[in-house]
């Protein structure tokens, strides 16, 4: 006898991918230095201007999110420069590693994990430090969940000619709103296995006039993720190397599926999904890892007392069929992530929030079945 | 009134992807810190060390074969270091880009396009300057479509300690016999739109216990393509960062397909595909760029007099539907090049040869329609 087996991805990456998208990306693979992808290439590029809200090349590399935040440090650096980095969880961690690898200074501002950065904090440093170069924070702290003030940062920085904002907005972009041009934001980063609803396998990164005067001096090695070759191809429609062509063509109808659904629709699903969450995991007696500024990419939910989280996760996956995501780092076994990103809506919500419930139980945690549900209906029901 | 347009690519890289392949890819993406994903990369890297012939670690990378590239020069040499670059091509001077932006001395041996490389030269210039830390080469040149003598320049390189071989097999691996153990070499790269009949997306690294001693002492920077990280994580069948899952999964089934083949019966495969092809094109009068040491992954045509080669692909593409490369860079226009690598066999050649043939003849260019095929098909005709 085998059970049947239906299984839900609610990792914050990689996230469900739509089958129509799946089936586009299965048809015969076609030839990159053609009029045939050039067509598909432009449009994508149109696409990307749209979801990062800026008038800027959106640079399209093949590779993970990863390389696209090495591609911002090595393009627009030099060895011995001096940057701001803020480390408030495993992603905080990654730019300083980063940057080291390079041979870049690093400023660190430790942020509680779990807390967001205050933007005041960063403004003091630089006035007192004018030598720093870049500023360099995520949008969306995947390891966390929290959101950090991008927009205010974003104006500590800006009227600094000698210093430009980095963005790591992998599990930012296309969740909430970011306006990469408007707010200053002058390297943004993403990647195609969050919000974009792709598999993974691509990274983007949309840079600023401003920040094109740094990779005009920047002096550390760069080949692969090199901007400026990368540019030129965009220009006419390819890219400096073979592109990831697959998924350039499923790029091309995801981003067909967000205009249509619209940024504003868009970011109005996932903050409604997130809240639901959130208000479920807090009837259901469960504390938020981050409650004062939560991403709406993914909810961070501490584990209940005398319970380890690694627990959850696995009776979650093994009985239910559902995939959470646990804590990285110092917060292993202490949390549970639920993503909101991308191909989910309201009954996702419904899914992850029922099947904690039933975990809860089956584990002989407290839990009154039903209330979680019940919470997240309250903000699910209604007028869209 | 549409035309019914079915189409072919012949071009060498990206190749054909097996319907099969498309559709194992089409299935829902699955996360990859999870004992599900690890069973499958535990057979990728187990089918990887056959198709290398190595018992060392391939590792992976969600890059296109370029990334493999730098990563093999970023991993292995240091600031000021001195190495050997064979230019016979677009991607010999690839290399040396490559090394160039990384502050890497190269001494260039200079190859006339079309032709290989002389092992001999090699043995001299080593013996010459023993500093050289590295003999950078192609497997098979894609833009000529040559085979550099990589078996021999193993047996002049091995013997020094202080130097290690570095050989580029992006359409090479997979095509005709490379044995990277028994060879002695050191770094072999490759990707997945060649003859692993994959979509871009993926590539490789096989390195050697040298190798990686000279890893070891490594002074350049790397981030997103560390080799040691991506063996730390490869040997608990892990990535270092998100793989491109859908990719990885194709390539579990493309792996079973080449095991259940036999390296020999490819190999064998392919040399029958790039004879017919040859001996087709001298049948129609044509002339072959590397008539001396052609690879069996491409095979490069010249124009013939008067004709632009630019306008036998147009043609080729437009009327009938079949996708070949033209030249590269100094080659431009005066070649044409016909892939023979990965899901392809006797009728992908026939294809090639009888469009050809009628090309020729709408183009009003002499020809005498079936010589070609006919010529084909006595290679092709027969005994396996």
């Amino acid at each position: 006898m085998a059970r049947m087996r239906k299984t839900y991805l609610l990792t914050p990456g990689p996230t469900p991918v739509a089958p129509s998208t799946l089936l586009t990306m299965a048809q015969p693979i076609i030839h990159h230095r053609t009029a045939q992808y050039e067509e598909i290439f432009q449009e994508v590029r149109e696409g990307l201007r749209y979801l990062f809200q800026t008038d800027q090349e959106v640079l399209v590399f093949a590779s993970s999110g990863t390389g696209a935040m090495e591609a911002a440090v090595s393009n627009t650096l030099s060895p011995g420069d001096r940057v701001l980095v803020v480390r408030g969880g495993k992603f905080g961690e990654r730019w300083a590693e980063i940057c080291q690898a390079y041979g870049v200074d690093t400023v660190n501002v430790d942020v509680e994990w779990g807390r967001a950065v205050d933007p005041e904090r960063i403004r003091a440093i630089l006035d007192e430090d004018p030598s720093i170069r870049a500023v360099l924070v995520q949008a969306s702290e995947t390891s966390t969940g929290v959101k950090h003030p991008v927009r205010e940062i974003g104006e500590v920085v800006r009227p600094r000619s000698e210093t430009i904002l980095i963005v790591d907005a992998i599990t930012g972009l296309g969740v909430f709103d970011l306006k990469t041009d408007a707010w200053g934001l002058d390297v943004v980063v993403s990647g195609s296995q969050k919000a974009l609803m792709l598999p993974p396998g691509l990274a983007f990164a949309a840079v600023s006039s401003k920040a094109w005067g740094f990779v005009e001096r920047s002096a550390l090695p760069k080949f692969y993720f090199d901007f400026k070759k990368e540019r030129r191809s965009a220009q006419k429609n390819q890219n400096a190397y073979t592109p990831a062509v697959s998924l350039i063509v499923g790029l091309r109808e995801v981003l067909r599926r967000i205009r249509e659904e619209t940024l504003e629709v868009v970011f109005r699903r996932h903050a409604r999904m997130a809240l639901a969450t959130r208000q479920a995991a807090q009837a259901l007696g469960l504390e938020l890892l981050a409650p004062e500024s939560p991403s709406e990419a993914v909810t961070a939910i501490k584990s209940p007392p005398g319970a380890d989280a690694q627990s959850i996760t696995r009776h979650l996956w093994e009985r239910y069929g559902v995939r959470v995501a646990g804590g990285q780092a110092q917060l292993k076994g202490k949390i549970f992530r639920i993503a909101h990103m991308g191909f989910m809506n309201t009954f996702d919500v419904v899914i992850a929030v029922a099947a904690l419930e039933m975990t809860l139980r089956d584990l002989g945690l407290p839990v009154k079945l039903g209330e979680g549900v019940a919470a997240a209906e309250e903000v699910l029901s209604g007028e869209v």
